[in-house]
């Protein structure tokens, strides 16, 4: 496989870039790891604040020196009801019981806090030089794209429709990411209906590609090299995956959510609101089950998301894997426990397979 | 690309399936256009009664000397629930009286019957010593099987899960056609929960060939040569196109029907249960907007299909596409007015020129 532009403006060996998953997965050594093996490490860091952007930036560039990039949710504006806010905590009640949550009720979001916050992130990746920055959940102001562009950082996007990878194009980034219906985590749509297309990566890939000029970046599913090189027949210039490298030796996920996702098929794998008010994909377990009546009457992201903060971390501290969000994409079976090494080697061993097999 | 099993079972030379499609898509026409091409062209004969099934049988030979295949649905037992029917009906009546339709309502079928049709059909596919027969809804009996076995007919079974295809070779079938999220039409699932999972064809087939030892043929959203050099890297050993030959010339798809999909955006295609009581993937229009909230009190299959019969008939009469059944799969942006011929000979080179540009 010749070297494609991607792999030449990221400096990577191989076409492979690790998933951007927020919440402890893309812990400094992952991130390293994947840089350090020829991939592209990427720090999830939505949920991070600006001083732990910093401190983990600092941390990655002591382990690599290679290239990596950072993740940035873009706040998208929300109304707190307080009779929906209301019912959901009566819903999550008999969850805080069972699990003995003693503390107080918790603190809601408020939009511009979430705003004033990510423009801080914002000036980290500025004044920290960070060579590439990802979005999800929508495409960052015309001011906030000018002065990273200033800084030669390069912008990808995240897309779930072929129109949305057109606006993406539109507003100025260098490469979108289409994040196909296979997906473990959130779904990054963010135009109107777009949410309810679920699009698959054998139907994505082709016709974005066919719709934009810029690099595309496929998401979803993609665990080894038979997923690789599928992707590249497709249209795609480097895959971007996040199962796989969760499970990894390296990765922050908690051992309860990687040994669900190492036993769990394909058919146990949901979408669900429950956990943060946004669609994303995850194995089933109790906490689902018992929202499944009320999925589409709970608050929007990020309300829902405080409201479950507690019970999430109740449950991990605790062990319990039937109240965490286990995210995963479709393809569960073909997880593994290694090192990043050893499964970046194995894919790129498994391509080459491919390229010899096909002819 | 060497020849496989599959190919050398079928005596064809490109790894390329017509998709049985039901309902006047898939005429003597298309089939033999299909198998003269290189490719193995396939009857829907879900809705067939067995005397139109011989006599298209004996049209496609007139036509093609190469194999060639019948499709048919499994019936699976459901009951008539009164109270079911009357609010469907209820919820029917304005578009019936939109589209101006005097016709009494509408005869319900009777699973008993719907049996004694495929066990008839089934007599034909033997009788006319028929190559290859695929299922959709279900898996024959044992002595169904047994007895097309004794005729050395091909078995294909349909799959939408992992577990779906284990059980279609346990119980005997030759190969198995995975059906990705992707695909247009109705949904194959046939085992308890398999619907909600959905799977994309990117996690499907992998673990699918990973699972089960007979041929894996994907189908679902693939519409060109970069769509059957994926399935290939992902281990597939035919691809089953539907929604490519539906807009061929040969097809006997109703011009509106073609023309929408010709049109469409991958963000316009949408699962409903609206038309037929089984989930299938098609275009958005104001039949499937309309009964947008009934979705899940609507009767099964086939007794919503016997209820919006008249309606569907009636629209293709008045060529107006707003309530007939659109099929399609995720990729219509890729969707061409050639005919079979032309599809067959693009997929083939586009395939050729991908496998050199990856070296």
């Amino acid at each position: 496989m010749l070297k494609n532009q991607v792999m030449k403006l990221f400096g990577i060996e191989y076409p492979i870039i690790q998933a951007p998953m927020a919440g402890g997965v893309t812990t400094s050594r992952l991130v390293a790891a994947v840089s350090n093996s020829g991939g592209l490490g990427m720090i999830g860091a939505g949920y991070l604040s600006p001083e732990q952007l910093r401190e983990q930036v600092k941390e990655v560039r002591q382990l690599t020196s290679g290239y990596f990039g950072v993740n940035l949710f873009v706040p998208n504006e929300y109304r707190v009801k307080e009779k929906e806010v209301q019912a959901a905590l009566e819903r999550l009640h008999p969850v805080r019981s069972q699990l003995k949550i003693q503390s107080a009720e918790p603190v809601l979001p408020v939009y511009e806090k979430d705003l004033a916050i990510f423009h801080e992130q914002i000036q980290v990746v500025i004044d920290d030089k960070v060579p590439v920055c990802s979005f999800t959940f929508g495409i960052p102001s015309e001011e906030v794209i000018r002065a990273l562009k200033e800084q030669n950082t390069i912008l990808i996007g995240t897309a779930t429709t072929v129109k949305e990878a057109i606006e993406v194009e539109k507003r100025g980034m260098d490469m979108v990411v289409v994040q196909g219906s296979e997906a473990g985590g959130h779904r990054g749509d963010f135009m109107e209906g777009s949410n309810e297309s679920l699009i698959g990566l054998m139907s994505l890939i082709p016709q974005t590609v066919d719709s934009v000029g810029i690099p595309v970046i496929a998401a979803g599913g993609i665990m080894d090299g038979r997923g690789l090189m599928a992707c590249v027949c497709l249209g795609a210039k480097a895959v971007q995956m996040g199962t796989a490298f969760l499970t990894c030796i390296e990765s922050g996920a908690h051992p309860e959510h990687k040994a669900a996702i190492l036993k769990s098929t394909e058919d146990k794998v949901v979408l669900t609101r429950a956990f943060s008010g946004k669609w994303a994909r995850g194995i089933q377990n109790q906490f689902i089950a018992g929202m499944r009546g009320d999925e589409n009457t709970l608050p929007e992201f990020p309300v829902q998301n405080a409201l479950t903060q507690v019970i999430r971390k109740t449950a991990a501290a605790q062990n319990n894997p039937e109240y965490m969000s286990l995210w995963s994409g479709q393809s569960p079976r073909l997880a593994k426990s290694v090192t990043v090494e050893e499964l970046i080697k194995d894919i790129m061993d498994e391509a080459k397979t491919i390229l010899t097999a096909v002819q």
